[in-house]
C-alpha cells in the first residue's frame, strides 16, 4: 500500500495569498505594491508576524531582503525557498507573493506536523525584483550575486526622487550585511509562468531548465524626406518601405532558425511621421531569446546580414546591438528532484525554459538553484487580469514540499 | 525671318526675387516669411511700392489678398497672374513668391516697352497659402471659391493665440469684401514644381494640367500585448507582424495599378512601442494621388480590401477614410495657349500633373485657370535648399509675358 503523502493546506495558501493581496489591491483585483513601498511595509510587517508565530527566526540585510528560519536539526547550509513580494503598478494577486507565501505554507505544514526540519528552511523575500519602482529589475538578488554593485544601487531614485536607501530607511527595512545569504543546500523559486504554455498544453507544473538568453539589437533605416505627392514611387528613398522589407526578411529567416526561438519587434519609429511626408528614417528594436548560445549567434547572424539589404528604395541600414545575456542553466539535479517529486505528486508537468527573467538566474550563479512554474490563465502576467487557479497554486507548493522533504529524508 | 520676341529682363527678375528674399531671409539662405508677419507686411508694402511706380492701382479685399492693376485699352475681365509671398518656417526664396514676381516682371516689361494691355493685367498675391501659421493651407482662396467660410477663417489662430483677423489688422492689410476678384479672363499661376520630374527629364517648363485628386486613409491593426520572453511565436497576435503584412500587400497591388500612381505611408505608430512587449495595436496612414477617379477607386478598393487579410497573427484590421478630394482639371484651352507659347519660345517642357496642392485649384472652379512649373533642384521644397535656377526662373515669366501677349493679339 502506498504511504498516504503530506500535503499542504490549499484553504490556507488561499487565504493567504487574499491576505497578501489586500496590501494594495486595486479596485480591479490586482495588487499595486511597489519595492519599499507603504504597501510593500505592511506586507512586510505581516510576513515577519507570520513566521514568528512559526518560531522562524527572522534576518534583515543591507538590502532590505528577508530570512526567515526554521532551525535544523543539523546545522547544515539552509534549504531556501522564495521568490519577491513587490509589484509591477497595477499587477497581479501571483506573480512574487505565490514564491514566498510557498515558504509560509511549507513552514507551517511542518509545524502542524511536528515535522522537525533536519537541516534549516529558510524563506527568502527578495527587495525589488520587478524593478518598477527602481530600476533595475532583479536589484537585490543582482547584489547578492556580484552583479550589481550596492554603492551604485542605494542611489538609484524612483520618479520622486527618493532613492533606494532612503525608502529602505523609511520603512525600516535596512539590516545588516552580515545578513546575507552565503550559501545554501539549494534556493528553490515557485512562480507563475507568464507564459501560456502550461495552460494550452493542460499542464500544471513547468519545472524550469533555463533563464532564456537573449540578444536585442536596434535597426536604423535612413532614407529621404520628400512630398509625398510630387515624387515619383521610382526615386523615392522610403524608409518605411525599406524597414518593411527588413522586417519581412528578418521574419523569413528567424522563423526557419528554430521553432523555440521567439524574437520580437515591439518598439518602432517613423520619422518626420506625417502622412504627407516620405519617411527619412525608420527605428526598430529586433530581440531574440533562445537557450542555445549558437542559436542566438545565428541570429546576431541574420540581423548583421541586414545592413547588406539592397531594394529599390536605396536606404541606409544600420544595426546596433544594445545588449544582451547569456543562457542560465539551473541545478540538474535539483531539476531532476523537482521532477521526481512531481510525479510522485502524480501531477502533469514538463520541463521547459523561462523566457523572463527571475532572481534565481542571479543566486544560480553561486547557489545550487531551480525553478518551477505554474500556469498563468491566458498566459498574462503584470497586470490586474493576472489569474493562477488555487489548484494549481495547492500543485505547486506541494511539489516544493515534496522536494523539502526528500532533503530530509537522504 | 522671324519676328524678334518680347523677353522680360531676367537680371531684373533675379534681383528681385533677391529683394524679397531679404523679408525673412534665414542664415542658411532660405526664408521664412510666415502669412500676416512682420515680414509679410514689408513685402507686401514693397510689392505694393514696385505695383505703384509703374502706375498700378491697388485694391485690398477683406482676406488681405493684394490685386495690382495696369490699366487695358478695353474694360474687359483682367488677366490675373499671381499667387502667394508667404512661406513655411525655413522655407524657400521660390515657393510663391516666384508666381508674384512673375506678375511684376511683366508688368515692368509692357511699360518699359510701351506696351498699353489690350485688356487689364492684375497681378495677385494670394494670403495664408502655405497655411504654417493659420490652419487650413490656400485659405484665402478657399474663401474666394467659397469652399471655406470667411467667418470661420478669421477666427483661426496661430500657436500664440493671434487670430488671422487681428493678425490682418495689425499689418493693416484689412481691405474691402468689394475687392474680392469675381471674374477674370484667364488666372495663371506661375510655381516651382516641388518634384524632381523636369529636372530628371531636363527639361525647363511644365505645363500643368491638373492637380490630383487624393485619398488619405488611416489603417487600425489590433492584436495583443504579450510578454516577448515568454510567449511562443505560434499564439502570438503581434500587431505590427500584421501591419507589415498589410503594407507588403498594399505596395504590392497598388504597385500593380498605374505608375503614375503615388503613395505613401507616411504616419505609424506602435503601441505600447516597448521592446520586450509584442506590439497590441499599429495605427498608419496610406495616402495615394492619382488624376483618374477610377484609379483612386481602385485604390479604395485595395485598402478595403485590406481588411479581409488574413494571416496567422489573427489581428483585427480596420480602415477609415480621413478624407479625399477630387481631380482639379485645368482649363484646356489656357493649357494649349501655355504649350504654344513655350513651344514658340524653344524651351523644353512636357505636360504634366501637379501633386501638391495651389490656390489656383480653387480658383479654377470659378475662372479659367492654368499652371506652369520650372524645376525644382532635387526636387527639394519648404526647406532652405529650395532652388530653382535663376535662367529656369526667367523662362518660365518668359512662358507668361508670350501668354500675355497672346491675348493681346487676339
Amino acid at each position: 500500500m502506498k504511504k498516504q503523502k503530506l500535503l499542504i493546506n490549499g484553504e490556507r495558501l488561499k487565504e493567504t495569498l487574499e491576505r497578501f493581496a489586500d496590501f494594495g489591491r486595486t479596485p480591479n483585483n490586482g495588487v499595486t505594491r511597489l519595492a519599499l513601498s507603504e504597501e510593500d511595509r505592511l506586507a512586510r510587517d505581516y510576513f515577519c508576524s507570520c513566521c514568528k508565530d512559526l518560531g522562524m527566526s527572522i534576518q534583515i540585510d543591507d538590502m532590505g531582503n528577508i530570512y526567515a528560519t526554521l532551525a535544523g536539526v543539523e546545522d547544515n547550509p539552509p534549504i531556501v525557498i522564495g521568490s519577491h513580494m513587490d509589484t509591477v503598478k497595477k499587477g497581479g494577486r501571483f506573480d512574487g507573493i505565490l514564491g514566498v507565501v510557498a515558504g509560509l505554507e511549507i513552514a507551517r505544514t511542518l509545524v502542524d506536523n511536528n515535522i522537525k526540519p533536519k537541516i534549516p528552511l529558510t524563506i527568502v523575500n527578495i527587495t525589488n525584483e520587478e524593478g518598477a519602482r527602481f530600476e533595475p529589475s532583479m536589484m537585490a538578488s543582482g547584489v547578492l550575486s556580484g552583479k550589481f554593485d550596492k554603492a551604485t544601487m542605494s542611489k538609484k531614485k524612483d520618479v520622486e526622487g527618493i532613492t533606494f536607501n532612503e525608502a529602505l530607511q523609511t520603512i525600516g527595512y535596512n539590516g545588516d550585511i552580515g545578513a546575507r545569504l552565503k550559501e545554501a543546500t539549494a534556493f528553490l523559486e515557485l512562480h507563475i509562468e507568464q507564459g501560456p504554455i502550461l495552460e494550452k498544453e493542460s499542464l500544471s507544473i513547468g519545472v524550469v531548465e533555463c533563464v532564456l538568453g537573449m540578444v536585442c539589437y536596434e535597426i536604423t533605416v535612413t532614407g529621404e524626406s520628400d512630398h509625398a505627392g510630387t515624387t515619383p514611387m521610382y526615386i523615392r528613398k522610403d524608409a518605411l518601405f525599406t524597414a518593411n522589407e527588413l522586417i519581412t526578411k528578418a521574419r523569413e529567416r528567424l522563423s526557419a532558425l528554430d521553432s523555440d526561438l521567439v524574437f520580437t519587434m515591439g518598439r518602432m519609429n517613423v520619422f518626420p511621421n506625417i502622412h504627407t511626408v516620405i519617411p527619412n528614417q525608420v527605428v526598430f528594436s529586433l530581440e531574440a531569446r533562445h537557450k542555445e548560445a549558437n542559436v542566438i549567434q545565428q541570429v546576431e547572424a541574420i540581423i548583421q546580414e541586414l545592413t547588406h539589404h539592397t531594394s529599390e528604395q536605396n536606404c541606409i541600414v544600420q544595426v546596433e546591438k544594445l545588449w544582451d545575456r547569456q543562457t542560465v542553466w539551473f541545478n540538474r539535479e535539483i531539476c531532476n528532484l523537482l521532477e521526481q517529486s512531481t510525479q510522485s505528486l502524480d501531477y502533469s508537468y514538463k520541463r521547459m525554459v523561462s523566457g523572463a527573467g527571475h532572481d534565481a538566474q542571479f543566486l544560480a550563479s553561486y547557489i545550487p538553484t531551480a525553478m518551477i512554474f505554474v500556469p498563468s490563465v491566458n498566459g498574462k502576467s503584470h497586470c490586474e487580469e493576472e489569474l493562477t487557479t488555487w489548484e494549481d497554486c495547492e500543485k505547486g507548493v506541494n511539489v516544493l514540499l515534496e522536494t523539502v522533504l526528500s532533503y530530509f529524508n537522504e
